[in-house]
């Protein structure tokens, strides 16, 4: 009885005509991380649950794909790619600090799968350990600039934000139960999607209200105004004077700007004092980064400071900060924007076969054409001369090359162009060199 | 109280040293697919259980990383890549035959771990569906050996054989009980290792010896002497003359080489009677890959015809061959032979920072130099000069830029290279252009 083909919710396939731009567009996020001295790290799918739990709070542990092997471990499938770092960090005295390093990988969350969240997803995580400078925090944003640029992605907003600040704002407002302040946050960080007046009513929800919400849309405002920055630090210096948390966040911020701006990145990372972030691990700078125009696709690129982490294996803390590119979240927008191609075939030559005694030649003849560099195939069957020029033509195959017995006898190879239906006979070496995949 | 950083026995971090030449490996053995027109395709790494059950054999269901999710699902690891293209191939009628595709991804075996085993390993492979021609097969090992020409392995020959005389041999020989035919494949599988008296001592433990054994012995003589291949396939049509399998196994052998000679792949894929293969669902040509002087390494790529596998998804049957590139092996094995090199850095020049007043400048430089396609890391905290240099020195980094005071007012960036210990003043239009990492 046959096995019924189905795939599990929340998961997905990549045929060939969406995963060829998609692996066209990994190997550029590659080459733009190495350009920027990252260098690849590849840790397992399973870890120790331990190492996982407790890292990305109580909704994070719930979420993991956890279970017994056969020798009985408690194991889970990786969640994110910055906690299998920060052990690695721990684990290796080797690896000298500053570290820098670049992971693509997938992660796996059991979330309820819904549009555009999906169970198994890739990310592209780059991250700098041992600098709790901000000099670490502009190399990030570099990178994570020039890997939206160099994917073509229109104009983009990084979106910053500080966990100081953020603290700073709650402890002014008296807002200092653990769960309040997370209930705080979420709200805050609905602000553009359902108004004040909707955060409002959701910190009202909570008990907040008064002087403390009266407070934290005080620091809302400050944040506001970004065309005047020098204004908007003196607003956020006044709020927080005397606040040694506060006055150290503004301080990293400020020095962050002027290393952006002789990058050109001013134009492009902005202050946010809305962004929050959910995960537990974030201690100094968190940011998010929208398409502009297209907010409403969610954050592409998001990622922050966490200068505790990798002290939670280690027991000494290494500042640690990164950001991960949510390529298929980024992928699917640039699909649905027409930013990116659909492609069925990767050769750019279809080598036809007559029949089978000039099959060799064919073969012959595709050998031939891949030395020159030009991708070809050789169709692998042996049909119809018309069902293999409609394969090509349906496969999206520019020409088709055939070797018959005339041409055989002429030593010539005959080499058609489908879009115009032109054709020519062609002498071995007249043929084409170099007819690659756009952009290989 | 701090997590212990461990790893899952038998699971590998690939610190960046080693992963910056797997990684353009990888790129490399990508491009070989593309130009023989093979396109990517990305499945799940989690399936229903079922989809994978009962298609590798009893031994093969035993390894499989299986459990229940949340919502009670019973699901696997994927166990090789081949399952799920046959998934893929009987769940979408889209996909129009012939099919190629290649897949790059993990896969997970609970196998006892040891040397050079492991619970989770990276393959590459390539399949082409929907065609039971050799031609298929001729394109399939052209692929192979491209691949492994591509990445400079040295010589390496690809040992062929066919489920069809395998069959054959067996049916003369008189062993048709399965487990008995299995137990004979895979003492003859082991000739090389225990030679013929090893053979006969595995064959008369399972009762198999007289004139099963001598018939046994007569099919792989017959295979030998690959330098006369006219000869070898007479001998072969001589002892299966009658036998429909055994005769369409050698035509179908006779093609193959027949074309192969034409791709120059004729010194590099020869006849080997006793390979057998281990997976149960092949059905033709299999074959496996060995790096000549080193053939204890194991083989590098692996493979074969298996037409009844799609039909197990879809009722009907549909043809297809593959093979499979083991890159974890095959990348051990360079190493070890000293014709990959460890690589810790992908920067090639390390933009130094002087201070806080001038460290603008040098985020500037960092970005300057990366605009001119300089793989460039510009060094994330503010450590004393000498310890950033001996960073640069330690990663493998040639060159170091800075712009200090001095610099600043000279207008002029210094350019030192490590290895020479020379230093001069390079005015920025100065600056080198293309300088990123070899092969990209």
């Amino acid at each position: 009885m046959a096995t019924k083909p189905r795939l599990l919710k929340g998961f997905r396939d990549y045929l060939p005509e969406i995963m060829t731009p998609k692996a066209a567009m990994l190997r550029q996020v590659e080459a733009t991380f190495q350009r920027h001295g990252f260098a690849p790290l590849q840790t397992p799918a399973l870890e120790y649950a331990e190492v996982l739990l407790g890292k990305y709070g109580v909704e994070g542990d719930k979420l993991l794909y956890r279970f017994r092997d056969l020798g009985g471990r408690d194991v889970a499938l990786r969640y994110d790619l910055t906690v299998p770092l920060a052990r690695v960090v721990a684990q290796y005295a080797e690896l000298e600090q500053p570290f820098r390093r670049y992971q693509i990988g997938p992660v796996w969350r059991a979330e309820k799968p819904g549009p555009g969240r999906y169970r198994e997803f890739l990310q592209c995580d780059v991250d700098i350990t041992g600098s709790g400078d901000v000099l670490a925090e502009a190399e990030i944003l570099a990178v994570a600039a020039a890997v939206l640029r160099g994917l073509g992605v229109g104009d983009f907003r990084i979106r910053l934000n500080h966990r100081g600040l953020l603290d700073a704002c709650l402890r002014r407002a008296g807002v200092t139960d653990p769960e309040l302040r997370a209930a705080a946050l979420r709200a805050m960080d609905k602000l553009p999607k359902i108004g004040a007046a909707g955060v409002r009513r959701e910190l009202a929800a909570h008990g907040i209200g008064g002087e403390a919400e009266r407070a934290i849309f005080e620091f809302l405002a400050a944040g506001e105004g970004g065309e005047e920055p020098a204004d908007r630090w003196e607003r956020l210096a006044r709020l927080f004077r005397g606040d040694p948390g506060g006055e150290e966040a503004i301080g990293e911020l400020r020095r962050l700007f002027a290393l952006l701006d002789t990058m050109e990145l001013a134009g492009t990372v902005s202050l946010d004092l809305r962004i929050a972030r959910g995960l537990d691990y974030y201690t100094g700078a968190i940011y998010e980064t929208f398409l502009v125009g297209h907010e409403e696709k969610g954050s592409v690129m998001s990622g922050g400071r966490y200068d505790g982490l990798i002290g939670a294996f280690r027991g000494q803390p290494v500042p640690a900060v990164g950001i991960s590119l949510g390529i298929d979240r980024l992928f699917q927008a640039l699909l649905e924007l027409g930013l990116v191609e659909r492609r069925r075939a990767t050769a750019r030559v279809l080598v036809a076969v007559f029949d089978d005694t000039t099959a060799p030649a064919a073969a012959a003849l595709a050998a031939a054409l891949r030395s020159r560099g030009v991708a070809a195939e050789l169709y692998p069957a042996r049909d119809r001369l018309k069902k293999q020029f409609r394969y090509a033509d349906r496969k999206g195959i520019p020409f088709v090359a055939l070797r018959g017995p005339d041409e055989l006898r002429s030593g010539m190879v005959k080499w058609k162009e489908l879009a115009t239906g032109r054709e020519e006979a062609l002498p071995p070496a007249a043929l084409p060199t170099g007819l690659g995949l756009g952009g290989d």
